[in-house]
């Protein structure tokens, strides 16, 4: 297990969006991924990161509560199956997803969760103490790098409004929502933990929270390669990895 | 983390073909989980058990080699994503995979482990020497529960016949092949070590060899008191956990 990092090691690199995109269709296209496959690696990762970041021990709630948002396209689909392994971990996720895909793919996601008794909540409390006394952690998972600048202020502006202002700590997956994917954020929502998948977006720089982490030790070495991603050490069997650690 | 478990912890129940099925079934029909996503979650399972049964620093051979021999059904599919993950944790696995299947999913499943530059051997070795030489450990992901008794007589009887013979460990995913997923081997091969996926198949009963894992902490909740299947407790965020400690 290459866990003794050596001295030559690179920090990691921080990708623009065109990489990003040209990473993922590359896994997709000539590695022959499937979105499912994908979404369930990373969903699981993100469900890890949760446990790593809040062990169950450490929560301030009797209940092990946890308020996951969930976005129409893909981020909002890892979301899901974050959400699914949380409850696998004993946690209690609560999933709010007002903007439900017609795709199949996410749709099964969905029964997942809604077969596993999972409640979802039929609208986001506007006020925030609802929110801050209910639970433990929210985990952003409304919008990612496939977001277009600008898609915070549509139909997901009532919910970037309500988390802005919440006061219990924010996971946000990949990128925080509302932040430009390169640039970062500008007066958003500032999450405490920030779990990228694959490698972090160049966004990533500007996120001053607690704990950051990489979800992407499944990316095939020649890829990790050819975009020069220097991926951190991941120790053991571990699926992510903290880059900042706890401060 | 109910790492702790009750004294009144009913053990796990061995399953019927049947039962094993029946669930299946449930999981794919009811639940909506995909078939990608299954393969994934278990080949995962069964690579991490792998590096517990054989941890990198315990392995005789200076490179850490496994031979992955996989069938062309969907436990075939499961040893390729093994593989794959094998790889992942710094093992270096090779494959035989010599009946391939034309279904696109496991398809591209291979594709993943070529393009990750795993070899992939033309033929086995009839002289078990080589393979005992070459390589610290075989996962036999040859016919899982799904298999017809006698199915081990028809393509696949040189594989079991120079399985019988190694003496390196071997893994086996689900059910050794060659065994009837109820009534156990008669002179078949002896793994030391089984991953049962889901939960324990009847045959495990006659299973004699080191370690025993299961990987079936994903099942929901529901399935589980349904089928009575009494899972072990999954310490922190493990998938699998070993019924049999080594021995």
């Amino acid at each position: 297990m290459s866990s003794v990092p050596g001295p030559s090691r690179e920090p990691p690199r921080y990708l623009s969006k065109a990489e990003a995109e040209a990473i993922e269709k590359e896994l997709l296209e000539d590695y022959r991924f499937g979105r499912q496959q994908l979404i369930e690696m990373w969903g699981h990762a993100c469900a890890v990161a949760v446990t790593k970041a809040f062990p169950l021990p450490s929560l301030p709630r009797k209940q092990p509560t946890v308020l996951v948002v969930c976005g129409p396209a893909q981020n909002g689909a890892i979301g899901l199956v974050c959400a699914r392994h949380l409850r696998v971990f004993d946690y209690e996720p609560t999933i709010f997803y007002p903007k439900r895909s017609l795709d199949p793919l996410y749709r099964d996601f969905t029964t997942q969760c809604e077969k596993m008794d999972i409640p979802f909540l039929s609208y986001l409390p506007t006020e925030v103490q609802l929110i801050n006394d209910a639970y433990n952690a929210v985990v952003d998972a409304v919008l990612g790098a496939e977001a277009e600048l600008g898609e915070g202020r549509g139909p997901c502006a009532g919910i970037l409004a309500t988390l802005k202002h919440v006061r219990i700590p924010i996971v946000s997956l990949d990128v925080p929502s509302g932040w430009d994917v390169e640039a970062g954020s500008s007066g958003g929502i500032s999450p405490d933990v920030l779990v990228s998948l694959m490698a972090p977006k160049q966004c990533a720089r500007r996120f001053l929270g607690r704990q950051h982490f990489v979800a992407g030790r499944f990316v095939p070495y020649d890829v990790q390669k050819k975009f020069e991603l220097n991926p951190p050490d991941y120790p053991g069997t571990e699926c992510v990895v903290a880059l900042r650690a706890p401060q």
